[in-house]
């Protein structure tokens, strides 16, 4: 019976998930960036289901909308659910939406229930994850994390709309940015359920997947420079063509990221000067984007390529340099929820499975404040940031499965502590 | 003595390219487009030079300037010269300017020697060539061809003046276009002077060069499609990157272009979707530019490309699509004329050496009306459409001397037919 009911609950959430979706700033495409109408009225939509699943709802001085579900006692410690609900430009449906309301229908059938945990569950529906409008990501989950820069509020949006001016728009306090970080001495950890965003788990036939770190990635920007001259003119034997430099560093690239088991590398962005049909490329820009769950792999993988460079343009007579774009550090799950997690999931029949997260997340924000985990669910073809993002009810109602499960075993740990 | 006056007279060439090099339409980069003002200004100051050196001035319908050297006795045939006075954008000083002063230094020598040649001589000093306003090259040339498009006179410039108010401001007369083309009856042929705009010249240590064909050239788009993914999240064994698919075209172009002797083979344009550091590309549009004197070498070329991408997409599990971007057919340079100028190189006591043009010229359109032959002047590293473009006084006079020497072997040749 459990079941089926879960599966309803499912079917529950993708409808939601349909509602939520259906709400965008942009006529034709789904796009919610921080603090606009659209999320205004997301967060009012799902405020209306909090509080009928039996939450207190608050929001901070962000805007982030929390809903505060009460422990069986008082002094209870709390447990942090969530996720966020904007969205990239020209989004799907499940990136973010997908945690909030899998957490929500936890939440809503324990009180349907008349059942309280040992902890309380404090539902985080962050306001901005993907940094869309501001271009610095996580700007909900660092205020409360306690990692707020003051610098940002002077950041203008597209429209020379401060980030303050926007806050104080949302409903926000800008001036207490800085000391909004959730107090941390009563939390038990933040658990997010997320679309995978890649394709590892469709590959491994697998509903849902255990988070086991969010990747190290170093971001850097390669130019090659060689000799622009006409294409008709110069001698194949005379040319110092950057684009095919560029090219061979490419192939490199990938060769590269195959030699270590869970090694991403990628070249995303590559751009031709002049960029005329008939002049041999001078000057190639370009993108690398590495990734690796430990940080040696990869500043090992990243020396090997700056040698490999080297040697393209030391034999073509070009030059190389490289800037750094900007390294991530990588975030580990916590092995205690972690291995909650697991067992979670072998109870539901499901194999556990422990993957990387190459993507970012509020994780690992959050990371900072208390102990996190992390539950992805298979997504189709590995698509995300995409209207063609799908999720299918089945898989829901696994990781609702999974989560609830997770509460019950949380509920039997902390007891003991 | 000869050489020593040639050197001097070189040397004045030098000068006045550098007086017509000062006049632009911007003022820190050289700039004459077809029909403004800088053009007018160096049309007068070639005027000028044109008159002193015994010629007759007139401008056609389309605002050629046009020098007549008359012949020694009436009825006799007339032999073309010309160049260009037009520029590409930050141009340099010899791309087109330096025909029409090596060849206006010629007939001003005659002049000053008193001396007629059994035929006329008409300097023609084109108004576009480059195409630089207008988008379409050789408007100049086209017109005394008798290949006009009347189309082109409703095209418009980046400021909105269609070329029709154009060629009436620059004093010319757009309704007897396509009637305004040099009768032909009378022609001996048409001969070029223009720097190599290629380093073979230099590589090869001589002064100059005869061309032998303006080469074939295919122009295609080439679209590479597979999957764009987050650069996280989709490990290497699982991604269809457009990219890595179109490098390895980019470097089966270069071994392409290696293969044949006299081929080239670029891919100058290259662009990347979407086109983020952390996205996977998607699709990757390039273009392919193949040159070769030679048309059935142009095709197979193509055609082991377009097989080549065709196994890469295959074995990548992409699509891959060309698209025709144009075929611009090898236009010969006249054998006869090739050999009178190769008996002058070799009088000059130069080794004769010949060689394709790259590059297209005002003598592709003139290859419809008449004989055409080209000489190439070598320019240091082979730069082109830049400020840095350069060559030397003793090059010039070089090319003078050939020039003298080829109308001299002209005069015996055309005397007796």
């Amino acid at each position: 019976m459990r079941t089926m009911d879960t599966l309803d609950a499912a079917n529950t959430i993708m409808e939601r998930a349909d509602a939520i979706g259906a709400i965008s700033e942009e006529p034709d495409r789904r796009t919610r960036r921080y603090g606009t109408p659209a999320m205004r009225q997301v967060d009012d939509l799902v405020a209306a289901w909090m509080r009928a699943a039996g939450m207190e709802v608050r929001t901070d001085a962000i805007g982030n909308l929390i809903g505060r579900y009460e422990a069986a006692a008082p002094n209870a410690k709390t447990l942090l659910l969530g996720s966020h609900l904007d969205t990239v430009r020209d989004a799907g449906r499940y990136d973010g939406p997908l945690g909030v309301l899998v957490a929500l229908t936890a939440v809503e059938r324990l009180d349907a229930r008349g059942e309280r945990l040992p902890y309380a569950v404090e539902l985080y529906a962050f306001a901005d994850e993907e940094g869309l409008r501001y271009h610095s990501g996580y700007l909900g989950s660092r205020v409360v994390a306690g990692a707020w820069n003051p610098d940002y509020l002077t950041v203008t949006d597209s429209d020379g709309i401060t980030l303050e001016q926007a806050i104080r728009e949302f409903g926000g306090d800008p001036d207490t940015l800085a000391v909004a970080a959730r107090p941390a001495d009563d939390l038990l950890g933040y658990v997010e359920v997320h679309i995978e965003q890649g394709p590892v788990l469709e590959h491994r036939d697998l509903p849902v997947g255990i988070v086991t770190t969010i990747q190290a990635a170093s971001r850097r920007t390669v130019v090659f420079s060689g000799e622009a001259g006409h294409a008709g003119t110069v001698p194949m034997a005379l040319r110092h063509d950057a684009l095919t430099a560029a090219a061979e560093f490419v192939l490199a690239v990938e060769r590269q990221g195959r030699e270590a088991p869970g090694l991403v590398a990628t070249v995303g962005q590559l751009g031709v000067e002049p960029g005329a049909s008939n002049v041999i490329p001078g000057r190639v820009t370009l993108s690398l984007d590495v990734r690796h769950p430990d940080a040696e792999t990869l500043r090992d993988a990243s020396r090997a390529l700056e040698e490999r460079s080297a040697a393209i343009a030391a034999r073509r007579g070009l030059r190389v340099e490289w800037n750094e774009a900007g390294i991530g550090e990588a975030v580990e799950c916590s092995p205690r929820l972690r291995m909650l997690l697991a067992q979670a999931v072998q109870a539901a029949g499901i194999e556990p499975f422990e993957l990387p997260s190459g993507a970012g997340h509020d994780g690992a924000a959050l990371s900072r404040l208390t102990d996190i985990a992390m539950l992805f669910v298979r997504c189709k073809g590995g698509i995300s940031h995409n209207p063609a993002e799908s999720v299918t009810a089945a898989d829901v109602a696994a990781a609702l499965d999974v989560l609830e499960r997770f509460l019950t075993l949380l509920a039997g740990a902390s007891n003991g502590e």
